[in-house]
């Protein structure tokens, strides 16, 4: 093989069938996109090359470009997939205080990764450290956005919402935050079918009520904004600057 | 460029020119070294190829390999330069509470790590990713054991090190895995000259003294023991059954 594909990271080819529009298309689609997570699982991202894909699919490399332009859109089109089906299932968050609907999100979410451990495992490097790609590139705010509402929503629509709604929504962000790192603890996790994961969960469960009770002490409100402005700024690159003056609007 | 490098990954030639012995051999092995590390931070991990390297060295790439076989030889001599500094710098660790310790040596594994910044924000996809040269793989416990030791030294020597020495060992260990996560967080951080990681670690500072008095109330002593085994048995892939006799010997 030669250079590594880079075909059709500026956006790929206008003309042509619309991509999933008919049933035939999107069964196409749906297939390709199943060898491709297939191969990703086994044999990693980086050695994974388009032209592969359409070899064991039986199409031509010129009709899976049509689908599916570069590795980098297959990623992009797991995330979308999984962060709507992530949307639907949140939608039955219930009603309670802000720490149970934070742990119904937190156990949605690993419910609706669990049939994918392998394939995103063979993706860490490109969740954690891609540029372009990864969790907190600008590129995937789109799936990031609808996954971190519901986040929001768990603490916007408790029983116990914190009365300031910066700090309501700050709070959110960090629980969001939070479930993004128990999530990379699961990927990671070693334990036979990551039962370790069960054991954080649930050890986190016994540490919420001690810490909402701590929330709502004199200062904690300033402690939820400062984690979230670090946050903000490590993570999703805010500059400083523009929190400051968002403070003080 | 053809197919990926793969040579030595099963241990490179044992004969010739003894690695970097000679006062020569040692400035060609240094030399070698940090080209190869402007070469990773420059194109990433997967990109950097060892014949580029000994292009851009002067040397022939037989004398490469006999320094550095493989890609993974240049990682884990990095692993194994990293944590020597890191084991000599923590020789100074203060006496005192086990909390002030700890901050010291979480402060100095950011200092010695800090110059590398670029080179180690590259190698995230390897850091965390890699199965067989990651931060968890057996092949590289040689560098992980050196930089958890100082974590367990900074409480087992602390002045206030809890009574119960399995407690006060997984203790250090926690700490270890808590100062992992800040290390990921800093090679993420897109704050300026990464000014969140500061903002983090004084966060950290903040929360220590009382997390350090809850630590002495009833119950802690067994929770610090259930997050250990969590830890040790997710990211060490430890078998469960084997803590478990360990508890009632």
């Amino acid at each position: 093989m030669a250079t590594r594909n880079k075909a059709g990271t500026t956006g790929g080819p206008k003309r042509g069938r619309p991509r999933g529009r008919t049933e035939q298309g999107h069964e196409t689609r749906q297939r390709l996109y199943a060898t491709a997570l297939g191969f990703i699982s086994a044999r990693g991202y980086e050695a994974t090359h388009l032209r592969d894909i359409a070899k064991e699919a039986g199409v031509s490399v010129g009709l899976l470009y049509r689908y599916f332009p570069s590795k980098r859109a297959i990623v992009l089109a797991m995330y979308d997939e999984l962060s709507s089906a992530y949307a639907a299932r949140a939608e039955a968050l219930p009603a309670g205080a802000w720490r149970e609907r934070f742990l119904f999100a937190l156990r949605a979410s690993l419910g609706v990764l669990g049939p994918h451990h392998e394939v995103l495992k063979a993706l860490i490097p490109v969740l954690v450290g891609g540029e372009e790609d990864g969790l907190f590139a600008p590129q995937t705010a789109f799936s990031r956005q609808r996954v971190q509402a519901v986040f929001e929503d768990a603490v916007a629509g408790a029983t116990d919402v914190p009365s300031n709604a910066t700090v309501a929504h700050a709070l959110g962000r960090l629980l969001y935050v939070a479930h993004l790192a128990v999530v990379l603890w699961w990927l990671l996790d070693k334990s036979p079918r990551q039962r370790a994961t069960e054991g954080l969960v649930s050890m986190l469960a016994g540490l919420l009520p001690p810490a909402a009770l701590l929330l709502r002490l004199p200062g904690a409100g300033s402690m939820v904004l400062g984690a979230d402005a670090l946050c903000r700024q490590a993570l999703f690159g805010e500059p400083a600057r523009a929190q400051a003056e968002e403070v003080t609007r």
